[in-house]
């Protein structure tokens, strides 16, 4: 069992390309924001950012999507995403885009860590996913 | 008198619309970028981020462009760029886009002022613009 | 009088940088995609893509936006859209961006003119606004 | 043997999140954009776009990335691109992001069909790999 959000994302005029279709890494920014909504529903803040500065939060190690149906200027396409699977300290999130026939128009997951930073913004420290975090998001 | 910098950018495909022109949020991307160069070039960081949060620098007020001729997919263009206007906190950075011929292919300011952090990102003060700020980017 | 139309648009946290609020050509994207919004309502077509490709359409010859207060990730503003002034073959859209307080946090326009192709992507040629579009967008 | 271009990129503002590292969907932007000045090298035009509408090229049908060390504002990448496997309709495009220390920052790839335009944008045939194409890529 897992929480599900969906999230429904028009595709713009600015996210294709000259082949009048969505220019791929526009999926990626989508399969973000709709982790960030998985969070907001679970009741979790994604990311610290308390005293003004990134603290704690789970940064992506790899991200893939493959990409079934072409999409167009206009389109709706609903994302369904999930948490797929958890490790001690990582965890993949699964995304499915459909349009409006239902079809699914792209799949691609997230594979991100629990992490606190240490010193720089570039020193991050693996560490357990919090239990709280593990609980509200599986649903 | 005023130091310029010059930044050459590259249409990209992901840059171009349905229309087969560039998508115009990118000039703005392109006019930050080259006002990120000019503070480079006059030896100076734009934005104070020690400690890790934003600190000080140039925030945005206003920002404007003109578009003149369309650009494609792999066409390089010159972007020059200097302060055209230096008030007490606020100034001006003027950006002209040339293409291959040499044409101007859009012309563009951006208005910031110097500004400091009170609390959180969103509560900044305006302070006059560093002597040393102004005079390096008088050239 | 003119038609109006209100555009939600999400503060995503790809929306912002390090300073942690948003970078600014965003702006542009929702001003762009609010005018294709304000065609939608008006039962309008903002871009003839017939044939795969574009025929005609509004291109923009100049965009401003002044910027008032900073917003941050997962805030949500309003866009408010319409056209205020047409001309022969231009018109100007005004966009008034209000964040959850009903404070304006930015002010847009875009100057647009009607064209259609002639030859390449590059070569587009200014034409009277259709009276159809005059009307529908004078709401 | 394989064809290698290299492509050098700067971590630019935009490109970083409130986290002030690299917003990941970048990295796909690289990853395409390398994908074209590879095609350049090889003297082939990735996206057959006569007449002023796309008609033939590689379209992605699956991307992937991992990400090993969070890159900054004004850090230069150099991201090395090659076609790592050729199928008969479909070919991986495989791209290593180096940073300033010659560590490996990031690591993708993209699965790519050569396909045609049947009727509309969304309508795509896959069709053999073009043996110039094939030969030119393979260095």
């Amino acid at each position: 069992m897992a929480l599900h959000s969906t999230h429904e994302v028009t595709v713009e005029w600015g996210d294709c390309d000259p082949a009048g279709i969505v220019y791929y890494p526009a999926y990626f920014r989508w399969c973000d924001q709709s982790t960030f909504r998985l969070f907001l529903k679970a009741g979790l803040t994604r990311d610290d950012m308390s005293g003004g500065q990134w603290r704690e939060g789970p940064p992506l190690v790899a991200a893939e999507c493959s990409f079934r149906r072409a999409s167009q200027t206009g389109e709706k396409l609903v994302v369904d995403s999930h948490v797929s699977r958890f490790g001690n300290s990582s965890f993949t999130i699964t995304h499915v885009f459909r349009d409006a026939t239902g079809e699914i128009a792209a799949e691609g997951s997230e594979t991100r860590i629990w992490a606190r930073k240490e010193g720089d913004a570039r020193t991050l420290k693996s560490v357990p996913i919090p239990d709280e975090v593990r609980k509200r998001l599986s649903g």
